[in-house]
């Protein structure tokens, strides 16, 4: 519990809307759907990512709902191949998700990816990441 | 490689300026820190979070610089105890963060907890929640 993240939670002002980019999109399984309150996926040992209503958050967190936005912060999944990537980037763009940046070969080493905003405008970047390694324990390298 | 997240990269337009709430504040070790480019920590198995230059996310995402926001969004953070959750808030408050809920019961279920803008915006939950589990393949239960 110490250098942890534990929730990612995201203000969604219709959680219908929010859902299929998620499920049909990247093609993942809710951990928990509370309809009209909260959606789970978990998306690293130990970390749950939360869609929740944004009128529930914004009481929660103590904020405005007027105040709400995600456009600056990017949460990125790695896929096995560059033919992956462009996949489901076709596959999110068909369910409402816009193109920020159409799949292409990366300014870092050997990267190919995409940005795709979500319906809450939240980037999510899609990417093959040949040099990306974890190791048995968890940790990173680059 | 499946239903992960890999990184969350949050836009950071004054990279001096957010560091201490992280290193000071949350007592977090960077996995990498290249001034005025990214500051990584791990903070979680296989996830990094990482702190990007603001021009250079926005050029990497295709999006304009102008339109980053981050404050719809919540990472949460699970400590031991009430009394820790008050002790990191405070610490957090001093080094320029933005209390946007004080320590306090929480709505849900035996969770005491506290909410916490970086001087990103990014919203930051301290909690202690007793019922949270993670079993030993990395699978949380609520």
């Amino acid at each position: 519990m110490q250098q942890n993240i534990h929730f990612i939670t995201v203000a969604t002002p219709d959680l219908d809307a929010a859902r299929p980019f998620y499920v049909e999109g990247l093609g993942w399984t809710p951990h928990l759907d509370v309809p009209d309150e909260i959606l789970f996926f978990q998306v690293a040992p130990g970390l749950l990512l939360g869609l929740f209503a944004a009128d529930k958050f914004a009481a929660d967190a103590g904020v405005a709902a007027s105040e709400l936005a995600v456009s600056g912060l990017t949460l990125s999944h790695n896929v096995d191949s560059p033919a992956a990537v462009e996949e489901i980037v076709v596959r999110l763009a068909a369910l409402g998700g816009t193109v920020t940046k159409p799949p292409q070969a990366s300014a870092f080493g050997g990267i190919f990816h995409a940005h795709v905003r979500d319906r809450n405008g939240l980037l999510w970047e899609i990417a093959h990441n040949p040099t990306w390694q974890i190791a048995a324990d968890g940790a990173v390298s680059l």
